[in-house]
């Protein structure tokens, strides 16, 4: 039997209050261009705002603060921005924090990792290499954070839906990407704390589309072999996870690495920042089934920005300058 | 001799109310990790978030302004970022905007004029080729609007910096970029209104150091032949903005093409913005001569976000996908 969560909607508004002087009140942006595009009005959840650059700092803040005082450290296996962002949370409460990095990952999310004071340890890039490498860790003492599989980290992540709900009075969905699935149950449940909850929505690569197979089989698939640019979705998505998606979300869409390069591009040039393959993932769901989005209100988030600054500069720096 | 600019720092304040309901009041946007970087506390004035894409659309708004009921319409030449400003503000008042946009400009921002209603004729990549194409819509009856050198679009320019000197108390510098020396000139009048004057300090490329040869040799040198990514800066500064810079700006810093990058890099990477090279090149200055700004709040000025985002991409697209 897959473990279920027990995580109630209520629990997302108390992680919500919990962590409100840990983690920033990310911004909204809105451009008229896209709506025009999408023939819908858009609200983007700027997480890549957040602090260390993504959502990931809400879960693993609620995470790190129900830990005793005399917890001697915290040990998680990710490709970056789950590393980072309990690198950081850990630190607060000065506490070590040793992150398992695949070998391959994005070198400015290993970078952001070492930033905010976390210990990085390589392992082989397979679900079993970070695993036995987290055993490890665990084995001398330190306390897991997962990044995703876990109910205090599924409740931190919501808090983002909680806060986008707020700022923007009546949305009719809100649109999420899915990796691990923190961010999208946790949305889930945040929604349904709404008096009109908006229906939730989970996008992920073709190249990684377990959770919309898993959804399709009736249970959580074990062939998984990712392979998309978007990064931070490669993992496979969390049993308590699956479980809350199932119940909650209205449906998970699949997109194209061409269709993230496009809402990538979309939202560098109109909204004027870098959201990462990954945050781009939610608006790649709206480009790719647009009828579904026509004349509503639509909350997007956009997870995260950190990603490899020095590959996009090799291609900038091979515009031929000219004169003016 | 030189025409001298009529504009005092009133004129700046006057050109504010003026354009208020037509422009954002765009956000400040810091960073612990450049502060750290620069020893300096820097805050960052986001014009990239300016409607249109650049501050180009504040002296673009004000001249526009200005004009008569019965204007037949207006026209420039451009690079891309007024050219984009004042088709916005001249449909803003229903009046057509015809803008010379020289061969080989960035895609995107010759897309952006067009998206604003502006109607682009393209011309040779010289100064004279600009102004013959310009001349010749002119003598067609349309009001000139130029880039740079006029003081209604100097104090429209200004208005930027005195919105930052509101959001941020006691700056004790402010750094512009400068190619034609609109927002610089201008930042350099607004910045006078003070009780205590922030210091101006301008940014040029190397590659395009007409502004600091000019200010050595005590005249507007002739000889310009710019040589720089910074695509916005490649104009030859204006008399009038000459004159204002000579008077009000303590010094004007040169950059490489290496530190232009660095900065850029470096507002993708901390600040998540999408900053055009052009709109780095103040954060460069900084680069290249830290310990002028060490120990003191610095506003840096963002001045633009347009670039060729294909370009960009086409950098991140090959980078490998792997496994998580």
């Amino acid at each position: 039997m897959p473990v279920e969560s027990l995580l109630k909607p209520e629990d997302i508004l108390r992680a919500r209050e919990r962590i409100r002087p840990m983690v920033l009140e990310t911004p909204v942006m809105t451009s008229d261009v896209l709506d025009e595009l999408t023939g819908a009005s858009l609200f983007f959840k700027c997480e890549h705002l957040q602090r260390t650059g993504s959502f990931k700092l809400r879960g693993a803040s609620h995470a790190v603060s129900l830990l005793a005082d005399d917890c001697p450290g915290v040990a998680t296996h990710s490709s970056g921005n789950h590393g980072a962002a309990l690198a950081s949370a850990a630190s607060r409460r000065g506490f070590r924090a040793e992150v398992v990095v695949p070998e391959g990952a994005v070198a400015d999310k290993v970078d952001n990792i070492r930033r905010h004071g976390g210990r990085v340890h390589f392992c082989e890039p397979t679900q079993a290499g970070r695993e036995a490498a987290l055993a490890q860790l665990v084995e001398a003492g330190l306390e897991p954070v997962p990044p995703y599989d876990d109910d205090r980290i599924i409740a931190g992540q919501g808090s983002a839906a909680l806060e986008l709900m707020e700022q923007v009075a009546d949305l009719d969905c809100i649109v999420a990407p899915v990796g691990g699935g923190g961010l999208l149950a946790g949305t889930a449940l945040a929604a349904l704390t709404a008096g009109r909850p908006p229906e939730v929505i989970g996008v992920e690569p073709a190249g990684a589309d377990d959770t919309a197979r898993s959804l399709a089989a009736g249970r959580r698939v074990d062939d998984h072999h990712p392979d998309t640019i978007a990064d931070g979705l490669r993992a496979l998505v969390g049993e308590r996870n699956l479980g809350l998606i199932r119940r909650h979300v209205a449906t998970v869409l699949t997109v194209s690495e061409a269709q993230i390069l496009t809402a990538m591009e979309l939202i560098w040039a109109r909204l004027k920042q870098t959201a990462e393959p990954s945050g781009a993932v939610a608006l790649a769901g709206m480009l790719a089934d647009p009828g579904r989005f026509s004349g509503r209100r639509v909350g997007v988030m956009i997870s995260g920005g950190n990603l490899d600054v020095a590959a996009r500069l090799a291609g900038l720096a091979g515009t031929p300058s000219r004169p003016a």
